[in-house]
């Protein structure tokens, strides 16, 4: 069997696990206080050029996005995200389950726009009503997007200058960071998220890992962070499980040639759909692939392929995502070769 | 290093973890739709003798407990639990962040007594305020409970009794379950807490798995439970990584195995213990033991061996938890027996 | 001084207080037993055409808007509602303090669409990802809209029909329905309001009480509501101060003369808006007009005349609400004349 | 008719009332921006010899228990309160709704004891575990309690100052503290109030108020505390309404004659319960008597006498609650030894 339905399709990238294996039974404290989550913190700090940063490991990214926006926002704020933000969209509303309302901007192939942003804080600052509003308090930008698309190092910038500006917190949503890292022609690395976010965090589940995310906050993490984690119930007994897999993760480049597979499978992947005359929603350079079926195609290929149902456009098509991972192998790209005939 | 500060200070067990390798490259769907959650769920259905029992598996205790008490609390009800139990006391009020009040009861060695709950529900339903005031809606106990200690076959009925009788859901927390069912002389059995819950857990993190509680609503399991899971940040993209574990912790009796070999090590470290003169706290059948030490030698002892803290019952000494797991070998006992030499 | 900054710029209309004055001294039970309320409650059901309708006092419009969605949301579920809508712009969040997230539809003058609607929850029930969405449960409706705009019958039974067709409840907010069920040409009332909506509210504050909204559920309240209203701190004690001031707004058609007393002073107001050139931003037929000022105007006369800011459209101009209510005297609308020359 | 079941039966003291009369048709802003707010805000002050205190103004007891506590603990924390307090017993669990645990004291006649309170918040904070549990964050404790009790100066300058040691937040609720204030030999007034607590309210609604409830932060209120409001539904429009009550309240002693006729009355009540040989349940010098009644006599005599139901402590016997207010004529007295005969 072969899929392209998502990133998470099997279990953890064979490095990942080798290192579980191999720490399996050194006794060490638990939720977080083992040497192998201190280690793999030291790692990210350094990854993040950041050695000041405080690193959390939650075990998925709803609960990641819920956990750490709920922890930077103050009680009278929300948080901007775009139209399409997971967040906004594929969360199952946990983020307003933890008091948080999403103040929605239009997307562009996923992305916010950084004029939009600064108009709509500048409007939403200048409301005689605020007091009665919710008060724009962070920002929320996933990188890659849902869409798979990429901020650009000057957008970011200018997204973290109107931040900085007005008093509000960038929060990255890095759920698939590792491929973003590793696109074609990104000038986006981890030194500059840390150097112009709040918090963000670097996604494991979707990079290679069993399950977890790391929160690194550059500067000024939220106080008694542990103790918030675990009201909301996302602390781990066994935090060692993130942290070895994390300190794995950033042992000799395991992160970015776990990118750099995904980012290179799916541009054969988009190869091979256009070989078969299969349009894609739109040209991103990442891990994901959007790719328009007739309905009656996509009806007969479901059978044989997992995909992932994006969206129906109009009656007669439906968007449909092609997700690329570690595990996607040259007999994947070959037998969806075969079945696009 | 040896440790007896948890039941969560290694890995997974070995036949645990040998089935996530064994799975790892096998594509499956996501959320907990892929086959080994599958499988595990219909194993445990048949330890459980409970075939149309609905299974979901979630990463933590704690999260297990905020997540299954809001899901089958009604607005106006809480929750009656003892003093000691773990939701009240060692959760952060995760429960409360979901709204669950907890209504306390006197505990007698971690258990509530099925005649305080009676008189206690009995006075609340004659309060003329009730509307006023939290309506009693589902009863917590844990099994074990946070003092090792067990109810009894007869217990469970009368409480489970006088809960049907007022329209009270039962709800067990297992974080220990394993440990639980192999204590000596028990006479509860997973058939009878189906029988008799509502919902309860089997827990996985502290008897044998990296991580996972399987929740299991023998009957009316709450609908679009797996909408509420990731509302409140618990679905795990991965699924699989909960349904092999316990996949392979209900396969040839692992499980109970697990719980067994706890249970054996502990009481022969009772026998150290009382060989140095260390008092117990209580007597418990299960995987913790709790001793009395006084100041000085807690101090000196904690330096070379890692043991829970659990309280000061006075200035003069400390109650520690010593915790037996699969990975407790005879060198762990071995070493305790020098250090309290 | 004068003032067309709001509708709740005076206490109450003196036949309001007259009646709370009569009643002051009599004992009655708290918490909405008592006899003003019981037959408050009795005349809004005959003036709703609706016998069986549970009524229900809470003391505004945010506070009831949070507290009868949450209790008509179950958890998976959000409310639709315009972008325009109060509890998506102007209640701090309150909706989603209570877990409620809000669906935004565009707005049209302030209204939803009957056909948008139908499309996005097609759409949404359509998606294969719904479970991991926030499924459509209740569609919010203000009537008149926060621009003064009403629905019209037949585009409330269309809505209606979408509900019903969809398993979704209706609510409306009423907290100006005096002005709007005495909009010359309206053709919707209070008995079709309750035959479509599954629940709603009248609203005392901004229609002549000191404070209160009569919520009413026509069919299927929600199981103990009062303990709900306590629950999020909304039940008064002295239950019989909205009681007794909605007992006298539903005495002798006070509350629709209040409604037209507003309307028709807002059409004369109109009418000098339109002698002195200052344009409105759209035709509305209730109390509520926007008129445009350029910014200079606009600063000028706030100076002397508190009006309601609503939106700066550009940099050049404001937006402002000119409210009437039962207050608003023939000495308003001179001044308001003189003010403008 | 005559009523004891509480001092919420009647609607307002008519000089209140009167004040709404003659204030009712000033023009005035919204939200608590009025002239008549803002006196009453500077009146408190002065009671409290606390110029640079906050004032705002609430709708009732268990709002403003449940947004002033969670305006003032922080994230990991919650409060300490009696076993019988109001927030722990009869709020329907506002608090918890808002994610305030609460941790509950003994009661001593509905006091905590100064030692015991020190005794828990070191124990909880030399708790090893206490990143797990939820730190201690506040004190809330009611004056009178809800047994008509009072604190002594001397109790709560020890309670302020284990406070003050522990870093904890003094939060006392007055619902009734007009009474308290006013009891026969009591030696705390509003000056000590404003100076040992950090949040306190003056209550409204049971000494005099059609409803409102004064909230004090003496000092360091909570940032933006408008928008909290507003978000927890607790923000009236007119918020005239409770200025204006409060005005007069606080204007030529109102609020310490109300308080003086009630606690009065109550003590005349209890020489005719004495006289009639009905056991007080305890001694209480103000407005509220605890009374013993034989199960038949309290059946019989709730037909004819409303009293508040308070507790059932034996199978033969039921406490009663017989309270006082502004509005308790020498006739009610009259009828009551009429019907005890």
């Amino acid at each position: 069997m072969i899929t392209f339905e998502n990133d998470y399709s099997c279990g953890a990238h064979p490095r990942v696990l080798a290192r579980l294996l191999e720490t399996n039974l050194e006794p060490q404290p638990g939720y977080g206080f083992d040497r192998f989550t201190l280690e793999a913190r030291e790692k990210i700090r350094r990854a993040c050029g950041s050695p000041g940063a405080e690193v959390y490991f939650l075990t998925g990214g709803t609960q990641t996005n819920a956990v750490v926006l709920a922890s930077i926002l103050r009680p009278w704020e929300g948080v901007i995200a775009a139209q399409t933000g997971h967040i906004h969209v594929h969360e199952a509303g946990a983020p307003e389950a933890l008091g948080a309302k999403i103040l929605a901007l239009p997307e562009h192939e996923g992305k916010i726009d950084p004029e939009e942003l600064r108009s709509l804080v500048a409007a939403l600052l200048a409301d005689e009503n605020l007091e009665h509003m919710v008060y724009p308090g962070a920002v929320y930008i996933s990188h890659p997007t849902e869409w798979g698309t990429l901020y650009t190092r000057q957008e970011l910038e200018t997204i973290a200058e109107i931040c900085r500006a007005n008093a509000l917190r960038l929060y990255l949503d890095g759920a698939r960071l590792a491929y973003g890292l590793m696109a074609r022609g990104t000038d986006v690395d981890l030194p500059l998220i840390a150097r112009l976010c709040d918090a963000f965090y670097i996604g494991g589940t979707k990079c290679g890992a069993l399950c977890g995310e790391a929160v690194v906050f550059p500067r000024n993490a939220p106080a008694h962070f542990i103790n918030f984690i675990k009201k909301h119930g996302a602390l781990m007994a066994k935090g060692r499980v993130c942290g070895v897999q994390f300190d794995a993760l950033f042992t000799d480049g395991l992160y970015y040639e776990i990118g750099r597979r995904g980012v290179e499978t799916a541009q054969r992947l988009k190869t091979i759909l256009a070989r078969h005359g299969v349009p894609c929603y739109m040209d991103t350079p990442t891990n994901q692939q959007f790719a328009i079926l007739e309905r009656p195609r996509y009806e007969a290929l479901r059978e044989k392929l997992p995909m992932g149902f994006w969206s129906n456009p109009d009656p007669a098509h439906t968007v449909v995502r092609f997700a690329t991972a570690w595990y996607t192998t040259d007999e994947y790209l070959e037998e969806l070769d075969r079945l696009l005939q």
